[in-house]
């Protein structure tokens, strides 16, 4: 019998829900026909998502619905979400994975409560500081990719030693036979440079190098983590929260500058009729909803958390994020990587 | 009889250098023939610099040469400057002004020994904490002043609440008449979000708010820097530079990545024929030869670092930076800012 990859979905999370989550789940069964290993817990209102099911055609045995009446609302902070958030959609759907029933969990909904809810119900894994959030970032060569993306604001060498580590079993996890390269982010790329954090965590990701773990890369700068030099960047929650919502106002503000160029006038519009296809490949490669899905990583257990305002392609991609993440055996491959920290100093 | 701007330029310093700053030279004259205040003090070989002098026609009443035969190397660390830099082009360009002979000082050479050489000569104004390096950077309504840059990879609340003013009073002297709006860059827009520090710093701000000085618009994120909503954006060095970096990385993957799409084929090639003059306006927006030079803030004088490998047409806006902000009065617009710390906690 063929080993069922279960991803459990938070169909109520984020913008437009449980529609935008049902509408990407057919989107996913749609471009999976020839996968059998497909399974897929929904959590939320019944009545909703029966409905959706009915409204996106879907009739799939993969398919099982799990009724919770109540929704982690958005007005919810950290703080108050323990006291709140049982029996939400988003606490059963993580539930499900320390029940056995899921191998990973999937929502849109509010990322603060998402992280906290997540960390407590599946815990933190033994050799692991703190848990990270990390993100796909296309790059020259593919795709790198990043973390800390926001979970920890201030990190220290063992944080940031250990987000190496969880990175590069991600890469392998999700790019099979290639090899992790990781690179530290600073202000330079000689060694003298940076904070001591920085300094320390340098020396040893230098001495886990190896060819059996990742490739340690040294440092790079901000100009360089499209270069596709290295794939598994790491840095802080703080850093890496700015460097990515910096690179998405960018890309915002030149993409959308291009466009006024090419309607400016009719000789651009005309232009158009010429570049039309090309501009599309092009725009399709910066599409950000291809890139949609943060990983949780470094609980028992992967949490991904898709952007809540996405529309149901994006939603969809990040379902496939799910999908690949467990083919490729990401706990597995985390618990080899981490045996290389217990003769680490 | 007019008042002289006068601009110490280190004509040796930066790549391809004496040729680059004097052809930098000649364009930014060409530029200002309507100008009668202008006088520019070149210090560097004097040979070399007149063969350029005369190679570019420059024959103008506006230009002396101060002959320096060294140099500093690309070599020199900020901990060897010191010893080996004193009667260098960039250390005479810079001690000019303590000599009363110039208004600001321009150097395309090692930023890191610019930085210690000018503190030293210079010395930190009395009220400044730390000083700071502010760059230009393009948003949707025109331009922000972004700082620190890189000068301190750490910082207190102290040290960024003066950056807020010194940044103020740049973007004041360059942008007579407008408001400058203080944001602080952090990983979310609530009062609760960011480090012990920026929740200081944001009540000070807060306190210092006023039509007066400038206004402060709170916390935005990356994605917010481009918007325009606020047009002098606060930060570490360590962040800023990494904002920094990561935006020039993804402006150039993205316009690589147009480039080689409209250049794909025989259809997009002819799209160029109609769209030639509204893409080469859109690649003059995006040029970064436009934002060319940081500014050394809290000084006893202002000092501008060019890029040290632009060409002589990103030299010539970094003069042009130099004109524009001892015309905007930018020491006396400090002094007008800092004195709204001495009621401040």
């Amino acid at each position: 019998m063929i080993k069922k990859i279960t991803i459990a979905i938070d169909a109520m999370g984020g913008d437009d829900s449980p529609d935008k989550t049902i509408h990407g789940v057919s989107l996913f069964l749609k471009n999976n026909k020839q996968n059998n290993d497909i399974s897929i817990n929904l959590f939320g209102d019944e009545k909703k998502i029966k409905e959706k099911l009915l409204k996106y055609n879907i009739r799939s045995d993969a398919i099982k619905v799990i009724h919770t009446s109540s929704v982690v609302s958005d007005e919810e902070t950290p703080l108050t979400a323990v006291k709140n958030s049982k029996n939400t959609s988003m606490w059963n759907c993580i539930k499900s994975q320390i029940d056995g029933d899921s191998d990973i969990s999937l929502s849109a909904g509010n990322t603060g409560v998402l992280l906290v809810i997540s960390r407590m119900i599946l815990k933190m894994m033994d050799d692991v500081s703190k848990p990270a959030l990390a993100g796909l970032w296309p790059n020259n060569k593919g795709m790198n990719v990043v973390l800390d993306l926001g979970a920890n604001i201030e990190c220290d060498d063992n944080n940031l030693v250990d987000f190496a580590e969880l990175g590069s079993a991600l890469y392998k996890s999700l790019f099979i036979n290639e090899q992790p390269k990781v690179s530290l982010l600073n202000v330079g790329s000689e060694e003298i440079k940076g904070t001591e954090t920085l300094k320390k965590t340098f020396k040893r990701l230098s001495n886990l190098s190896g060819e059996n773990n990742f490739l340690f890369k040294g440092y790079i700068e901000g100009n360089q983590i499209m270069s596709g030099e290295s794939n598994v960047i790491i840095t802080d929650g703080f850093t890496g929260n700015i460097a990515l919502k910096t690179a998405e106002g960018t890309a915002k503000y030149i993409t959308d500058h291009l466009k006024l160029t090419l309607t400016e006038n009719f000789l651009t519009k005309i232009s158009l009729l010429f570049s039309y296809f090309s501009l599309r490949k092009f725009k399709d490669r910066l599409d950000p909803r291809k890139y949609n899905g943060a990983i949780f990583l470094g609980l028992n257990g992967p949490v991904v958390k898709s952007h809540g305002g996405i529309d149901a392609l994006g939603f969809y991609h990040s379902i496939d994020l799910c999908y690949k993440i467990v083919k490729g055996n990401l706990m597995k491959q985390i618990q080899n990587n981490l045996s290389h920290l217990k003769s680490d100093n």
